[in-house]
């Protein structure tokens, strides 16, 4: 048996991205949202994952939740570690779309550099960037885990916003104002936009 | 509007891992290949992963094409690095099951805790460590890559199976030696006890 060209058959066999896109029904991209804490970046995304499984789409969604208690569980809060964080959503995202699946991510990112980074590792059409763009007066307003609060009382170093820069995206592909749209209704423009470009 | 509540309601229209798994009709799982190299990791995964497909079941495999020039590129190979490889694979591999799939991962992992780490990931039922045994002797013979021989002649360091351990698994969910079985039959095993511990 020649296990060489055994191994180089087998490996013709290699289930390809091509394969598993057109199993799913669906274009795989990575949906990256980001804005300001409070904007109602997971929860759009969360109300967009749902709307998704519920047209027999597949999806998942990288947050918080399961990636800073998990692969980044070494990272901190300096700048080094902060950009490594990004760099490997990114990454898994990637992994993820060549999985074929739909991805969506919701996390500040505050900074056009790290997104702009994560966009490159992406083919064109395969990035796209949904700025939550919620006022800080909203989001403050808001203030769901008293962040904001903790954050003008000193307590919280570099908090985006307050006394961190929030670099707003120049040219996002999707721009949603989630302090004048419900989270449903602003889901819903999402999928609109996943439609009329063909993704689902 | 009350945000918070409307957060709150938004958040428990998340997706729940079981719909995920409901949806691709099947139990999702990481199957995580260890052996020499030239074993038939890189290939029994592959074959699996192409049967697996034929069969309308969710995949994704990870291997050193897709993980080391991307996720771990940062990565050498210091001991300290060689830990970190596994357990990034590892929590990828945990975050993919959760999106639903079956997770193939293909990496030679020569130490016993680095893989009981990466075990203690899951709950119990969802990693299936398979040992592909081939020998040493037919693993060196194969010699795909020409590893072993640099490896005799002292060019290449630390090369598993030769100056250093190749800790067998004691209790793998799987055994297979791909020097007497072919790579569609080492797959076809594979297959035969996923569907028989109803993953499939």
């Amino acid at each position: 048996m020649n296990n060489v060209s055994e191994n180089i058959r087998w490996h013709d066999h290699a289930v390809q991205r091509k394969q598993r896109s057109e199993q799913k029904q669906q274009l795989p991209c990575m949906i990256w949202m980001t804005g300001l804490s409070g904007a109602g970046k997971s929860s759009v995304a969360n109300a967009l994952d749902a709307l998704l499984l519920e047209n027999g789409k597949h999806t998942y969604l990288l947050d918080g939740d399961n990636v800073r208690h998990g692969l980044n569980r070494d990272l901190g809060f300096s700048n080094t570690d902060r950009v490594e964080n990004i760099r490997r959503i990114g990454e898994v995202g990637k992994l993820f779309v060549d999985a074929g699946l739909i991805v969506l991510s919701a996390f500040i990112s505050p900074f056009r550099s790290d997104r702009q980074m994560v966009r490159t590792l992406f083919p064109e059409g395969e990035f796209i960037e949904v700025h939550i763009s919620t006022s800080l007066a909203v989001c403050e307003k808001r203030d769901p885990k008293g962040l904001y609060k903790k954050a003008r009382d000193g307590k919280i170093k570099n908090f985006t916003g307050i006394d961190s820069a929030y670099e707003a995206p120049s040219d996002p592909e999707i721009l949603i104002d989630a302090g004048d749209l419900s989270i449903e209704k602003s889901a819903d423009l999402i999928y609109t936009y996943l439609q009329s470009h063909g993704y689902v």
